[in-house]
């Protein structure tokens, strides 16, 4: 059997951060051909798609994005033990391993369930990017299906819907002066700071649904202000992340998320993406909690899952590494997670 | 006699945006070698001097800086009636104007006291830049005296003293994590944000000296925060500048400003520049204010009669031009103000 954390380390070496898919889709394309004869393979840019087509009743649609948030100090993966440490081991090289061992078995197999394997560029950018948004789009055949797994690293739990995000940008104006005698213009830093105070002090709360505890948040991410060190600056540019529970609408969580700007010169939604509800009561989704036997938490970032729910497609998170170390230096992945991974997808698609 | 608009004009034509002040140097030198047979005519990088040298009992220093901001659409100058319009107008080649008609009367003249006329590069910039600050090192001979005049905008009022000058970098630092998962990190924007609502709250004094009210100022002039829209940011970059009054030591003032910014995780002095009492009881200062019969106000900026003053030469600003428009689109001199200010400074040289 292949050794599951030996490509993973290789699917590292091979760098793809966002915008930087080709060489690694390349890869992953040429591993698949191998299998040409059982599966079909397309690829549409830097996107890979491999299916099983056996005319089964039912189709279950497996994927993981390419790409990767820039290096922080860890662009060399590092084997220690049964760990490996390195950009896109856990986010989502490891699922991507698993997928890439599934579609080896998949070529040899005789499962009972038609399977789509997805391997996608630009997730972890503007949503303009995502390879899934385009298939969606421009082949939807490629990415049909009854129910999805996101191999986005859950550490082996089920990760269930997800929560909604905006990013906002706010701006307050003033009128530039000398820093001498800033009587004579006003500073848009300054008109700022009460709202950065406020969204500083501001408590997200915690929301129940299905009986998953969804942790929601609200982020300044960036701030820009300033032309030079002796002018009353004319315009401060804030962006702020919400990350909201499935629980309300999306558009009742704009125009919620947008009041909290309303003494703001402007606000405007630069991105957005719905939240997903958790689908626990879906056959397919309780069929893979209990082929793993597996515990169910809240997702709490945006992943693909809501697009697919968008889509009507039930769909949940589940896949290797531990979520909290995605895009940090320390982010790694454990073989046994890995194996288990793979070894609950398998039973998965056969049964 | 010169027309002092038109020569303004001309100065005006000539670009000199700090860092390329050589053409301006060029003509200003060009034009003063002409009267090389009554002046010396010294010139130090893009420094321009020109002094009498009678052996006079007093020496009196005139001096402007050649170099203005960078343009804010208004590069090109424009007369329009007795008005002209443009960079550098008011701030400072009016006054570079009032001093090159001076030089001419100076190498006709008998004027009982020695003159020394200054025109120097880099005092729109960082103080390392400064052409006056190159000359107390390096040729202190140059620019001697018994008091100074700078031909800074001040409307033909006499403008005292001059403020101090303090900025300060505050950084707050923070930890990085995904900002759907923000209580895994620490948001440096959320921890400078009380202290940034606390700036903008502040209400800098006004303080007498010698009868003349010193207005301060505390200002935010940049802000800068944030690596990308999904990342709690773990760096917060904050500059202020405070101006204050020539009440206190400079010491005082910077260890005042620096208790500001306790919260901060660093706050370092980046640049800083002493206060200058307003002189007004100096023979020579009380002496041309009674020559034109002048109007007296403190000066809020920082100018370079605070280097004066520190080397022990008492010195004001005196020149044509509103010193609120400078620095702004609309800066702008009145034939009369270029006038008035060449004929107070001939008759109090000529004393």
């Amino acid at each position: 059997m292949t050794d599951l954390l030996a490509l993973t380390e290789q699917l590292c070496a091979v760098p793809s951060v966002s915008g930087e898919e080709r060489a690694l889709a390349d890869v992953v394309e040429a591993r698949l051909r191998e299998f040409a004869g059982a599966l079909e393979i397309i690829r549409v840019g830097h996107n890979v798609v491999a299916r099983t087509q056996r005319g089964a009743s039912t189709r279950i649609v497996l994927g993981g994005h390419l790409d990767t948030v820039p290096a922080n100090d860890n662009a060399t993966p590092r084997v220690d033990g049964d760990t490996l440490h390195g950009l896109g081991s856990a986010d989502m090289k490891g699922g991507l391993a698993v997928l890439l061992v599934l579609a080896e078995a998949l070529a040899h197999g005789d499962e009972s369930r038609d399977v789509t394997l997805i391997f996608y560029e630009g997730e972890e950018v503007a949503d303009e990017h995502n390879g899934l948004r385009h298939l969606f789009a421009d082949r939807p055949d490629l990415v049909a299906g009854d129910m999805a797994v996101l191999l986005e690293p859950t550490g082996g739990w089920i990760e269930a819907g997800c929560q909604g995000t905006i990013h906002v940008r706010v701006a307050f104006d003033g009128a530039r002066a000398h820093s001498a005698r800033p009587w004579m213009g006003v500073n848009a830093v300054h008109r700022a700071a009460p709202m950065l105070a406020r969204l500083a002090a501001h408590e997200a709360p915690t929301i129940d649904v299905d009986g998953l505890a969804y942790r929601e948040s609200l982020q300044v991410v960036r701030v820009n202000a300033g032309i030079a060190n002796n002018v009353v600056p004319d315009r401060c540019e804030i962006v702020v992340n919400r990350r909201y529970a499935p629980v309300c609408s999306h558009v009742d969580a704009i125009a919620d998320t947008l009041a909290l700007f309303a003494d703001a010169d402007s606000a405007e939604v630069i991105s957005d993406s719905p939240a997903a509800a958790p689908n626990l009561t879906h056959p397919l989704v309780a069929e893979l909690i209990a082929a793993g036997n597996l515990d169910v938490r809240p997702k709490l970032g945006w992943t693909d899952v809501a697009r697919f729910t968008q889509h009507g497609i039930a769909a949940v998170n589940f896949g290797p590494g531990d979520p909290e170390l995605a895009h940090t230096a320390g982010e790694r992945v454990e073989r046994a997670d890995l194996d288990h991974c793979l070894r609950v997808l398998s039973k998965f698609v056969t049964a």
